[in-house]
């Protein structure tokens, strides 16, 4: 695992820890570090490429799908630096940063069973440097509920549509305003829902204009993409 | 294909064509006659099958998914008392029952390439004797067209939400009625629409209770059970 | 989650809690109050949403998918009016209302492994003020099991057919009565039987008229269904 | 393709044609020729093989889905010793042996579009040595078309049950006979039917012990299998 | 659950035991008496069950895919009539009748993690009078060991062939044998076996005539077959 | 069809066709007129709906999915106004605006076969007034052919990745860029790429961040959800 | 379309002919053309790719899925150094490679219908610079076929083993062999073979060691990585 | 199961265990001996098997899928001689052969969560005798990575290319290499990347040549063929 690299360690584009390849690149290329994948690796791991992002400058880091034994374990040896959030199974090294995009970003979600995905995407953005309005359990079969919420709907940047079962909240939502709609299907769901399928198909077939789509239960993704929507023109970092 | 009927012609439980065998016990049984698969029989097979349902006594019989050659060529042959509806691909030997149901059935169709089936919908329930509101084109994409019907909705005594792609009619329109809404899921749209499997799938996790689901693009079942349901407690015929 | 309602609070749409809006609309709308999807909610969520339920004076009310201990901590909470039926791993707030329907639901299951959906679907349809018949155990296999069973079959006002496997019951019953049939594929079986999805696709395809579908174990939705056919022109409540 | 078979004529394995390799041995070891998959080759090359069949003693020989143009041309090739049965798609060079089986070989039909493959499996073991029963237009919606027909199940040595849509005859023909029944699914069906695929899960599920399943459509395979089992015992030719 | 049956017990159709209406009729048909479905019963409905057919005098009676616990329970309440299978999960109450068939079922099966499907397929054909070879671990990979059975194979009355994985054992041994094959797919496998999908479709497109499929895991469904096949002209009983 | 909408005109949300609603309030909300989708109108009913958009002053509006007959159709009614783009089965009815976005809308495609998708996006962004780069035929086995455009790519505003077959180009763009990455999975490929599905299932699983996913063969609705991404905060319309 | 490549003709990577970058990399890469995708492209296009690829001396070149329409233009066109196979729908320009590869590439197929992949497989072979060795319409079902092939597979370099179906061929071949067997699923078959699906799936589960699969009817794949294989140490051209 | 093997152990061709026939053909026909597959069987029989290849001279032995658990099982039976890997859930009997193949094994995988798979690659082709270079973690999405690594890709004989998501690692590799790649999609990701589904798909639609596929998560067999790739030409063993 020696390919070259530069051994300009402030130019070096990866930082090899064996079983890793720290993509430091990422950082300057996109203004946003490498996104660490919690699911399948150990706490130690998880400890030896977040201390690289840091080492580097690359803060904030997130780590998400981290459950919460492996979330104390490197909590414990990153010290308070580290934040763990247990509803979305994310952890952040070093402080969030401050809004400076071009509006909100509304997390709007079907269900209270949604919240995890939901939350996964509201930190994920708050912590680029977004302000975002958290509309939950505005699902279709309660109309009025999504009424009430239309001029903060209207209102928004970009809109991260949360929903599991038939996903008909993106569809919904695409309707009623004119920014980007990020569609997230979750895994809510039992029997037909096949695990977040009835959304993700729902959603991929939504006869609004202006939606597109993640995959299942992918709240970071779709955190991320609404960042970069809400930085248009402000800023490549 | 001799199994034993009832040589007591007005008993007979069937009526042995040779290549088919036509129920006759169904119309005392449910009051209402056989209906004719039309795809895959011949012109001169459905007029056999009308003709003996018409010697029974068992109109108004209906062919269904009927092509307008076929039509023509039975038309033909039945004279006048035979009705052809191209938009629904539908056939009719005898006349509409007056409506006698308790109260109004409202068809909802999302879109305009949704029309054959919510046509087929349409005229089923009319044929066998309920009075049919017609409501298309009104999308969920479009949310403001939905609350224009709203009345209509409220008043209706069945609904049937004829819908492809992401199928989210059926969720919005159960949402906002408190009567049995009978979702029908259409092959209309592409790539990802699977020939109205996204629409089914979303049909069937549906978060508004009371809403059920036919076949795709089985616009029959869900007018014939629209008339069902619009005659509980009239008669049994 | 300040999306503006009525602040009056007798004619408030929902009850914002925080991590749900309670649909309060709904009971208004539709006579029977929001129904609480236990699975994925915690005891204190549940207990709240009850609560709030209550107190808007929307009993009963029903929780849908709570496993035992669930059930047990919220009963704690709430105390005898809440009770537990495990078969059916449903809870309810409040005492079932009378039977004011048009006629009986009859519910019939396949197999003795079916119980728990058709238990919720009986059970639902109990509370929400419905004669029930359970037939239990008269799969197709045993054809005269069926046979012995036409009378009740012939009377109900409304069948729930319930069946995994090969799901013909939905068939079989949906040509011997002239009621609307509910059918629900359940999750019974191996193999092929793909969690449901081969009965699912069994009743999608009935060949009797009169027959819709629900989700696979959708239980809860084929008894709210029920009782709505049920009480066809008998109120709007 | 010169792979070696034996040199002597008569206990060749193997006929090379070049384009195909007829299996001389199946014959000899299992008393029936290889089938012609008509489906993609030419009538040339239909004639070739059943020509090397004939030379080598090994009449009647099949010919299974071959279009009637194909059929048109072999004929005038091979003379009025190849027979053509359109309904089935079916040609048959020689005549079919003089029946010696155990018993009767029954094939039951839902519908009447399912007679293109009931009558393949029914030609099929006319032709190998099977005296065959047809019922057909037996669906399960119109059970006592069913009912009125136990006599000849019962009777049955075998059951060829022929069903597209849900399939669910198989199910309840297995429960009232004590026989093998071979099930086909037909790709009779739209919507769900998914080309026959609902049928042939529901067959596989099917909760009545006995029964077994060949491909969708394949009226041949279910034909020849009848043809075994009413054979066990009689003798291996 | 009081749907009339005979009140003469000796010639009763079946036996109402409130969970579930025992087919006491299934013996005087079909010569076998109703096979338990171990799964989703506790072991006091399985004890009712089988108690009711000991008192019926329809023994051996079987249950299948009881648990080792399960059984053990079952066991201590039936005394030492219950044989319980653990390989197979395969539960018998009564001795098993003498091998009275045609010939020989070979039950061949392609790996060693195909035994327990294997074993329920051999002990449901012997408890139900037939002899039984068992041909284990004969994988096509290893051709050589199909062939060193090839005699076996040839001598077999009926041959149950068991794989999982791809599934090509049906194919050849139904190109080396003049018998019906009863082709049982098993979950044997990993990544794209799909839990026994892909033997399923490929037994199911066998180019081998003569071959059928149960579903997957269904050893139980095979020995039945394979019992009625090896039967056949013997006896009714 | 007589659901209420305002009387005057100016003002009115929908002009009621009869067999469509033109959604007229889709212009002032959205900033772009209702698009019609081609497929399933015939050419009277496109130019009724384009009139009417046109007398509401809602131009320019664009016809998806229309072949040649039907557009020289169209032409011939609605004059020169009406422009044809047949590579992309695309009507535009009025002129295209200035481009007035935020930078440039790149669209990159893998292969010659995806032009035509490619060109929906791209005429519907350049339509609705986005400066469009084409980057066609760079698909990843060819790697050096992306790296010669990686100024293009790093230089856009937003890059729609239109790829069939393994859909790889998505992730290797969605790596070399930080602007938002659109990406289409066309139908383009045979065998196991599923009309389009193994291109969508790998742009849903990219690795890289900042990809999002519309429908299979969707020019439409990416270039339209570009032309919002490459506006943000530039004007509401 | 003018991302830049090298100015200087003898090194440049790419030919942009507008509608495609004609990849000239590949070919000193990895001593092969480019191979052209006729479906999809018109004669034209597929006329100047050849021609560019011609006048940068990379001959023989290949066009694959090309019909006899287009292959007829193509050769007008192009001349005598064209050449055309209908049954594999193959084209080439320029003369096929001696062979000079390690030994000899077996290309086995099981059935006749077969025969366009198998084709497609061995021309690619033959263009490249291999002896190719036809075994066609060995399929498992006639296993003595097979075993009468096994010197000509024991002394293979390569297989390229060719079925529809089950596609039970590559896992025999696999496991008489100790060479690597490239695996080319077909879609011929019906039913349940969706296409290709149950072979693609049978091969990809091979108990067989040394089995590798490509994409269904990709005889060009096929033909091509066993050249790759054939010449592995011998020279990288 | 006794079957006629050769009575002379030194030629025998199985070892009969009862529950298993050791294939000891299959090292004197393919130079390597009979790989357990751990799963689904106990300790004591793969101890059984082990030493049945010991004894007949056949190490050294592989088994995969085997975990810590019946390793250290199997280890306290056979002693020293049996090594594990529980990164690769992969154990050994007997010391790996030293490295005689024709050039470097490289194994590459998308991302850490990939290592399991990629190791049983890499140790399967280890054992066999094969110089192993790996490269991990070079995921598409940091395309830099991979180009860092160029140089090793383009001097080895082989790649195995091991990815989960979306797959694009085997085509962006397939593009750098003229060697024969293998492709092993992994079950690593989440929602719709289907347990490695979504991998699978990608590679067997890749747009390289040269590029074969494996089943999902099957490292094993990867390594196996490229250990036979690799050994080309050099000899039979």
């Amino acid at each position: 695992m020696q390919c070259s690299s530069s051994s300009d360690a402030s130019r070096r584009s990866t930082d090899d820890l064996g079983f890793a390849r720290v993509d430091l690149a990422r950082f300057r290329r996109q203004g946003v570090s490498e996104v660490v994948y919690g699911a399948g690796k150990t706490s130690d791991q998880i400890v030896s490429i977040l201390s690289s992002l840091r080492d580097n400058g690359q803060l904030p880091a997130l780590v998400t799908r981290i459950d919460p034994d492996k979330a104390a374990a490197v909590a414990a040896s990153l010290g308070p630096d580290f934040a763990y959030f247990p509803d979305a199974r994310l952890g952040r090294l070093g402080a969030a940063r401050r809004p400076d995009g071009l509006g909100v970003v509304v997390v709007a979600a079907a269900g209270t069973s949604d919240l995890p995905v939901a939350e996964e995407a509201a930190l994920v953005a708050e912590t680029l440097g977004n302000e975002v309005k958290r509309l939950y359990d505005i699902g279709v079969a309660g109309l009025h509920r999504i009424v009430e919420c239309a001029d903060d709907l209207a209102s928004a940047s970009v809109v991260v549509a949360v929903a599991g079962m038939e996903g008909a909240l993106a569809s919904v939502v695409g309707g009623l305003v004119s920014c980007p709609v990020v569609a997230v299907p979750t895994s809510v769901g039992y029997g037909a829902s096949f695990g977040g399928v009835s959304a993700l198909l729902a959603m991929l077939n939504s006869c609004a204009a202006g939606v597109s789509v993640v995959n299942i239960d992918n709240g970071f993704g779709a955190g991320f993409l609404a960042h970069r929507i809400n930085h248009m023109g402000v800023r490549t970092r």
